[in-house]
């Protein structure tokens, strides 16, 4: 549904969204909310890059409406300091793809990291956001909201994983945003607390992000190739950091016994069969079965450092890297946003393959 | 560069491989070795369905060498007891996918799981062979080589994985074969007992594997979109139980900070970059760094229990179901060929497209 | 929707439809009909290679209906005399694809043309059989019919094109098959002579093939990459010995004024537009307007001849092929169900795409 | 390689151009020399809108030459005077697409026929740019060349398609600009007086372009599903207006006997074979020969006319339409660079698929 264009300081980001049906209503308002929730800056706990990260629609809306064909979105690049890399022209940083860029090109845009920049993710979350509201609007109401589950030793208490609201994601207890994104608030304090310590010390911290997608219809999916769960795993993969993706009680499951695992089947209230628990995720065979989504996905502390890391340059002698560049100590607060348009995108083109709807609404 | 058809008590399973170069010497000897391993029957830890599992090139060689154009493989089903299955004709069964069929079809094949069936992975794990051989001769002996990493609660003790060797797997000390195929051999005993005890209590046990690929070249993958690991991910998702994929340190990674995490650079003996250590996987950017490729799956316990589990049927009402059919009371040793399969088939396609190879041989 | 396998003289041909959607009543009667209109051996007209060509369906069908996953159809090769090609090993025949193979693939597989070989369509008309069942079930009753509209000079007089049934196609007025598949007897009559005397004096002859598809739904394809018009074309490009493609009155138009080319609009008996003249073929703005589809294919003659060609041979010196084996002195009359079992896989891939059925009938 | 976005009176026309290899110097210097001479107001044949069509290069470029990841194109939309279309909001034009959007998307932005607009193809011409600088700079100096071959009546004599070069197909015997781009000057003159007593009697006139490319590689193709002769035929298909395809002597064919037909191979001065005429066009089998490829493209006349045209609206009731925007009285002269651009936009895929070369140069 979606393709993109665009690296950390070139002009700008693109996105073409092909295959949104016509009718739903559109502007660049939609867009805005996820943007500025991925965007660098909103606290000291990211990234102070300063990008206003204005997405402007260029096509595929007609008086208000999506028409059917494709929408093209253009983001700009604003605040694009070259200069801070140029000293990383010719050495490899540890834990990015710098190498990997130059093995596969033979060169690389050493301009904070190219292609390979989490930068690049703009037009994904503007993308998602298309996606996030074509569910809502046309799949019964399917909201899909992720949050900070970990991050680093912290664990947050997330009782029913379908209970927690954007609201609850994105708000403390007193109306301000929560930097973190954890609904746990208790655990949410111990993060922010921890992810400074990381900045302050010149480290950075990983952790968890656990994404939940309800009233989930079922039927989505295929039965081989394109899995529910390998399309959603391929997605969140393709987002920078990601180092594991697991489903239901995930890698729990690889301790259960059968009798323990299985999720007994009983009638739902609408004569359906449900789950009484829900280990399985919301997919099985590939197929979802209409109970909530729910995965997990891991991440890798920020690579980029400002203390010292030792290293090689192109001509293979020892030297050492740090990173000047502005960067996040820890990627969970922004990643969230991320990880929704990635889910969004997905569940709207399997929601696509197998739906009856193909007009909205009438202009 | 694979696709399938094919169900468990259909006619037989069909691959067609498109896309593997010319010039690769091929038999139907060389897919003979996977398919005995991924065989039902091997040993009382997995099911006793009688499968030949032989497998006929239809197409596609010439001369005993790849012509280019597609190769068909037909593996025909033998021992297909349908009358096993027809008590389950209108129950749903937990931890299958017979409700999410329905849901997307109107309608299952609910003999032996029809297409949703493990028996479906024969004709990949044919095609995988194929793979397997083409990154063996043409890709500098790159080699996949997969284990059982844990069973229920055991962990194995596998030291650098990039010493593991299929026969490492397959044998025993006294070189009988090894039914777990764990190459902690105490610890695959401790496994074999656990899977066994599983079984007479008709009950069953998941697992982790975990899969390595060396020699890699590097530079394999793509920026965004088809980023090696993204692939991977989804391919290894797309086979039957499996829960969790996570790559180098994996979950544990979420857990580090960051100068713990990166893995530091060195120059290697060919003045070419390289880790000390390997928490990446082998993956940066998306993209091989030329470190081994190291990732684990996690399985859930196989879901066909003999036991009687409670569940409704397709009126609503409540019942319980016990499945009769021949089973895997673990998942696990018929699962080290498939994820190889997988994992070869997505090394050789991002191969083919950054390879400058493209005849392997003359006739 | 289908991807194929096989060539001249290997085992066998194969076929993988994917999604066909569930609940279409099928069996491999439905395969026979268009099986036996493509194969060798019907009148003297055609080669007398003889080839029972029975299709097999390995999967995707339960009970008599397909289910929705992979339909696997299986076409042995039964008379394949490689003998006869033996003395083409290292000779490249005029009009073939000798010498394109080899730069290619640095090899061949000579016998019978390998995958060149119009051998290979045998699968896609089985394919085609089920994407014409398809429409005529599931889309209002719209057929796809092929005919032979012109072979070398002689021209059919084709009165309204929406009013040929394949029973004028097949049928002579005596009830005996038509070996020209003319549906102007009087001009078929001629054909057979011509086709007759180029046979005898070891010549061939080329022609025009016809296809009509109706009652075509508006609305079928896309605006920009993927045209129904640009589709189509495509998929009979894709067919041995096409050198031209026109739709409605085709190059004609080139010399028209846009005030004669333009076709005016009236309100039709439901209310929707339609046209008066159908010289556009169906198709405005690479979408289907609803008046009937019409497009004309343009055959070579037969590039295998039985009288002696100059070529040269891989060294580069000059000698003479005549080609041994047996071989159609026209293609037109078994290209007819190819050209349908074509456009029908693209109208059924199209109408997929754009269709609110998701499942045909309950089991 | 390619996918665009925009219509005719939306923000702009984007194009992104995904695999071109990383080393080919690139700037928007590159781009403008097509955009040129696909601009509309080049002369009074064509329609007089106003587009500066100046293409920013947005990402896939560093430091002057191509990184391998995707290129983004930005052409906005300047003179978009969508008044001029209002009359047309409830009413079917005779030769377009309004209907069948409707029947497809429910709805259909009027303005200038939205994305069905000639305007789309300014992106493809951008993205054409770039293919053909690959061709010619790493594909052995590879040309591609389109041109008018006949406009109405009129036929154009070319004598050797292969020695047709851009400049005698753009600039007159003095030198100035050609505005029917046809390089048979005399024939040039009868067509430029053609169009313009079309344009001034408020009808249009269709004509075939002519395009060859070469020197061509042997062995691009491949052997059933993407044909060289498919996919180019596809992508011609794609463009405005486009009523036929065919190759070499193309529908001439149907009219010979196969031992007229078939060009006679010899040895080439490389030792290669070619044949001593090219009636084939430069593909067997699919898969290119060496030879020049040569292919025509009919076209029908402008659809768009000044003048009344009988139709309906959307209640039924018969109204009539005459088109009051800028609009082209016959396609060809500027059709013949978008030709040219789909032509290369397929070499260049298919090179890619077939080529050694990953990275054209170092940085």
């Amino acid at each position: 549904m979606v393709t993109t264009a665009g690296e950390s300081h070139g002009l700008g980001q693109v996105a073409i969204v092909d295959g949104c049906p016509p009718g739903l209503p559109l502007s660049e308002e939609d867009l805005k909310h996820d943007l500025v929730r991925r965007r660098p800056g909103q606290s000291k706990l990211v990234t102070q890059r300063r990008e206003l990260d204005e997405a402007q629609i260029l096509s595929g809306v007609f008086e208000g409406q999506t028409t059917g064909t494709p929408i093209a979105i253009l983001i700009r690049n604003q605040d694009a300091k070259s200069k801070d890399y140029s000293h990383l022209q010719n050495v490899y940083r540890p834990g990015h793809a710098d190498f990997s860029y130059e093995a596969k090109y033979g060169r690389r845009d050493h301009r904070g990291g190219g292609r390979s920049s989490a930068r690049e993710t703009a037009s994904r979350v503007a993308a998602g956001a298309i996606a996030k509201k074509l569910l809502h609007e046309a799949v019964g109401g399917l909201n899909v909201v992720a949050w900070t589950r970990q991050v680093g030793e912290i664990i947050a208490d997330i009782g029913d994983p379908d209970l927690i609201t954007e609201s609850m994601v994105e708000t403390q207890a007193d109306g301000s945003p929560n930097p973190t994104r954890c609904p746990d608030l208790q655990a949410a304090s111990r993060m922010y607390q921890a992810i400074d310590d990381a900045r302050k010390s010149g480290d950075s911290l990983g952790g968890v992000a656990e994404i939940c997608a309800s009233p989930m219809p079922a039927g989505l999916g295929e039965p081989v190739f394109d899995k529910l769960k390998a399309d959603l795993a391929k997605a969140l993969f393709s987002l920078p950091a990601v180092v594991g993706v697991e489903y239901g009680a995930g890698f729990e499951l690889s301790r259960m016994r059968g009798s323990e695992a299985n999720d007994i089947i009983v009638a739902g209230e609408n004569g359906l069969p449900r789950t009484v628990t829900n280990r399985h995720g919301g997919i099985l065979g590939g197929i979802s079965t209409g109970m909530p989504l729910l995965l997990r996905v891991a991440l890798k502390p920020t690579s980029s450092l400002p203390r010292a890391q030792a290293t090689v340059d192109r001509s293979g002698a020892t030297t050492e890297v740090r990173t000047m560049g502005r960067h996040d100590p820890c990627l969970l607060p922004r990643f969230i946003p991320m990880a929704e348009a990635m889910v969004a995108l997905v569940l709207a083109d399997h929601w696509l393959r197998q739906s009856s709807v193909r007009v909205l609404s009438s202009p």
